[in-house]
This record gives C-alpha cells, sequence and structure tokens, in this order.
C-alpha cells in the first residue's frame, strides 16, 4: 500500500501516525490479519521515517537543528546536486521502522508518533507500508 | 511479549541479549515457530535499541561518549522538558531493531549482543518482542 | 540465506543491490513467496547497511567522509583496539534494513540501492538475508 505526502519545507518532520494507523486499519480489512508487523518504508534517498514524540512539536524542531548541525550545508562536498547533506541525514534516520500491530492497531508508546522526515523538500513523496501477520 | 528492564544512569547501554532470547524461547515453544524475524521494539522517545559488541563494556562507554558529544546537552533547544538530547539521540539510534531467528535462537555474529540505550534514565523501561514465522 | 562480500578500504560504501536481489530470487524460487519483507542483516559490530542513492557514486564518498567528520579518529577511546570509530558509525547506521517485497522483486525507489558500510575494512564480511512472505 503507498500513500503520499506533500512536504513545505526544505527539511521538516511530518506527523504521518493517523496516516499510517488508517492505511493499516484498511489491510486490517482486507487481510483479516490483527497480529504481527507493519513495515513503513521511504522509497527516496534524500528522506527517512522515524519514530518520536508527536505531543510537543518543539521536539521535531529541536531535532532538524540537531541534524543541521551535525551534517552542515556549508563544507564541500562531491556530490553535484547540492543535497549531500539530505543524503547523509536519510543514512542517519533510515528509510524504514518496522512497527508493532495487536488487535488492528500500531502498538505505540504513550509518546510516540511516526514522522516522514523531509530534507530536501519541499516535495511530494511516498510512504509504502506492508502488513505482515504473525502465524497464530 | 513485553519485559522490564531498570536502568541506572541517565546515559547507558545495558546488554540486553539474554533476556530478549529468553523471551524468544518462550514465543518459539508458545507459537511453535522457529524460523522468522523478532523484532525488539522500544516504546520511548528518549531510549533506543542498537546491535553492537558484547565482548568489551568500553565500546558502550565509547558509544555513549561519541552520542553525548554529537548532540550536547549545552545548546539552546525548543523542547523545555530538558531532554531534547534523548529524543535526538533516539532517533539517530533507532527504536527498533529486527533480528534473524534460526532453530529458535537469535542469529547474532561472534561479537554482537542486543542493548537497550537509555538516554533520560534513570528509569524503568519496556521493551517489546514479536516473532513472525518463516512460511516453510 | 548468506553470501559474502569483500571490502577493500579501511571505510566504504558497497553496491550489494544485484547480489541482494539475486539471492532474494534465488529465495523467491525456493519458497514461492512472492510478496513480503525481505531483512538484510549484517554480523558485524564494525559494519552496518544502509539505503541510498545508487546512481552517482560520489554521494557514497560523502557520506563517507560525514559519517569520519562526526566520528572522529583522533579523539580518545576506551576501546583499545583502535576501532571505536567503527563500532559508533555502525550503531548509528544500523545493523539491518527490513525491505518490501512484490512480485518476488526488492521494491526500492527509482534512486535507491542496498549499501554494505565497511567501517574497519578492508575483510571479507557477511550478509544475511531472511524472507517473510505476507499472508494472501
Amino acid at each position: 500500500m503507498v500513500f503520499t505526502v506533500k512536504t513545505s519545507r526544505k527539511i521538516e518532520l511530518l506527523d504521518i501516525t493517523g496516516q499510517v494507523q488508517a492505511h493499516l486499519e484498511r489491510m486490517v480489512r482486507e487481510s483479516g490479519i490483527t497480529r504481527g508487523l507493519c513495515t513503513v518504508f521511504v522509497p527516496h534517498t534524500t528522506a527517512a521515517v522515524t519514530i518520536n514524540e508527536s505531543a510537543d512539536p518543539s521536539v521535531r524542531t529541536d531535532i532538524v537543528s540537531a541534524l543541521k548541525r551535525m551534517v552542515p550545508d556549508d563544507i564541500p562536498y562531491r556530490h553535484m546536486e547540492g543535497n549531500s547533506p539530505a543524503h547523509i541525514q536519510s543514512t542517519l534516520v533510515g528509510a524504514s521502522e518496522t512497527l508493532l500491530v495487536e488487535e488492528g492497531r500500531l502498538v505505540l508508546g504513550t509518546w510516540q508518533g511516526v514522522f516522514f522526515c523531509e530534507f530536501d523538500g519541499p516535495r511530494t513523496r511516498k510512504v509504502r507500508l506492508s502488513l505482515l501477520g504473525r502465524v497464530p
């Protein structure tokens, strides 16, 4: 299953927990699987997916600032498209997350949400989901 | 399946390989699955899980020092709870690891262990496990 | 399933997309599974696996430079084998990637490839693969 995300800044974290849960529910209905693993996969090399706090948006701001500081724009890079920091940030955060599913829902901690990480936006991006059922 | 970890420091890596293996064996007995994937998921936004060397504890110390250096405490953050570095370190290391299971046991390299990463302790934390069987 | 990778430098990213795809095709033939998840697992503590751009090799060079800069060689470490940066880089990038499989093939974005990350080479290394089928 695939859904689309529209980002509006060069670098930002977008809370996609609701979209992942909604698409998961559709996969649960279609497959009958209510327990298992849901893999969230980002098919882009200048974006990523992470799990972090969804309550306070300033956490996202701090994560963005830290990733900018760790991978600065103003040092020389070999890749000539000018988006090397985005590729590096993508590898640091990672292209996939594997989530537990119970009773047809994501098993997340109290403060956890799923975030699409844009590092070279604004763009229209894709998020892929796959549900695998636990053998009873 | 869930188990509890008690951390004793602000930042530390705890070797949980034995606990993961013990709970995996219980899931193997209950499910009959002996081959597949075991996902280790940390339901916290200021902790993480990683795989690294279990033989020499100084490797853990060096990982902790590097994560502190990369995400310093003494720069301004927006999130007012004072634990922004812990959230950032959680995203850098990641909330889950997916491990291979064969003959009912984790398939780890000679030097590999599974580590719970505490970034905002000391606390009592949870670790969630899920076993999915390979279709024969 | 296991295959071998020979690295030729201290730090480098090797494109293993073709090898992963070839071994996946063999697992697909043997198992009959054509949809599901393929986990790529590196059983080493000074190596990792990532997904990033395969078109322009300079992206790999920039990732290597960034990881060296973020985890410098010339600061004091406790682990006496001299390869602490490699252990830290391994935890930052991660020991596994979970990929989606459809119609017996990896589902990768246009620019994505799978890369073995050597941080303490040159060495002969192993890569493990596991295929789990989606319940229809």
